[in-house]
């Protein structure tokens, strides 16, 4: 992951049903957590997801990775930190860092990681470039 | 419900990733398993869910009523009886009877419940009605 | 369902993890959509779920019931309207109405239904009665 | 990831509920596959994860890794192939490789993944030494 500053962020609060009988947040759920993050970036830098989806095309996930730093539980608040970069083709990537707000006290990052996309056509499923506009709208979110 | 015993049944297994923070299966997870049981069910009598698919068709769900009748945990093996009815035009009917399966010891109903369901087009989700074939395999099924 | 009007609510967005290959929200996730009112209300006149647990209890969901009454899609935003009552020994019960807001065009209601909990003791899970304190907040809410 | 051939595999059949609105299951999916793939594996070596949980011990998910080689659709047969090691004090690691089954044609990868996890004493969550049993098991799954 780069140096570079986190420049969105977005807030969630955990659901019971997201909870495991270990009591915390089951590890699946992260990955849910990640995909509001990045419709919400998308949503604030290029028109939203359903933009993407009106042009006949759809993003996959073709890779993801989560590193779990601290127990999350039932009405935790957390704030997602969310940036798109490395576009290449019909590739691109999001970066992740989860922080619980603990009220007066710091934040604390419990959790991190990426996900990899790729562009396709919505209905066969094969890849396609970046359409010029989402590629300079994230461009420009990062300038 | 009416009288009539259940003929068909699956089984499954309680998933870590549907139990919640009170250590039990989550109330909406049941949903999920009576979805499986209409699956298999249809799979049973009427060549799968997929043939309706393949039609053009999609079987909404318009109503569910579940009862729980006691925890859930991990680990549980469950058998989900089910059976559907109550054919009019467009709408049908599933029952279902969850039995926690206890080695030696009888086995115990956890759940109950019922779903209602409309067959639409697949595209324009406008009401159809039930297709011939699927009319007559659930009457075979229940003779 | 009587004809008390709601008093609460609290709104959502569909989440791109809720659809199905139907292109809908799933049947199962208004359980969990459910599951967040309830917890918004108590948060609101009750002090938080939480603070139900902190006393060792626990509210099981004993029964459900839902109508699907319009198809909900990815992104959708919805307002989900709450209320408790019938509070009955160690049972209570909450009616729900699910509207999806359309801009400046009215809200249309996609959903309605119920949930019948009761009370239990965190560790037991057997029935206890519900606390003063929570009869007399959900009786202040309603008046 | 090692060249060891996997020596232990389960099957699972896609739910129509694990899907989404692009026709494909779910990427968060894949991590409660794995979660299936690794109870089936302890159930297997090890007399069950459940084994573990009496002896007030949690197995935590601390890292998760999945590439997602192929779309995987409703009711897709998938193989699920699961072996565990590297034990390190209180870590362990599970490799996955999951195929569809294609009737008569050749099975297929269509993601694979590891994921990292730590013992933990149940209660308080923290590190303790995977206990002997478990790491002869394992051994003895591997030689």
């Amino acid at each position: 992951m780069s140096e570079r500053d986190f420049t969105f962020s977005t807030e969630i609060q955990v659901r019971f049903a997201e909870t495991d009988a270990q009591g915390i947040a089951h590890n699946s759920t992260y990955l849910i957590w990640y995909e509001v993050g990045r419709i919400a970036y998308l949503a604030e830098v290029a028109g939203g997801y359903q933009h993407l989806r009106d042009e006949g095309l759809e993003a996959l996930t073709i890779e993801s990775h989560v590193r779990y730093l601290g127990a999350v539980r039932f009405d935790d608040r957390l704030r997602l930190h969310v940036r798109c970069g490395d576009l290449r083709g019909a590739r691109f990537r999001f970066d992740y860092r989860v922080e619980r707000l603990n009220g007066d006290a710091a934040p604390e990052t419990v959790a991190d990681g990426w996900t990899l996309h790729a562009i396709v056509d919505g209905t066969t499923l094969r890849p396609t470039r970046l359409p010029g506009w989402l590629r300079e709208a994230i461009e420009s979110a990062n300038a």
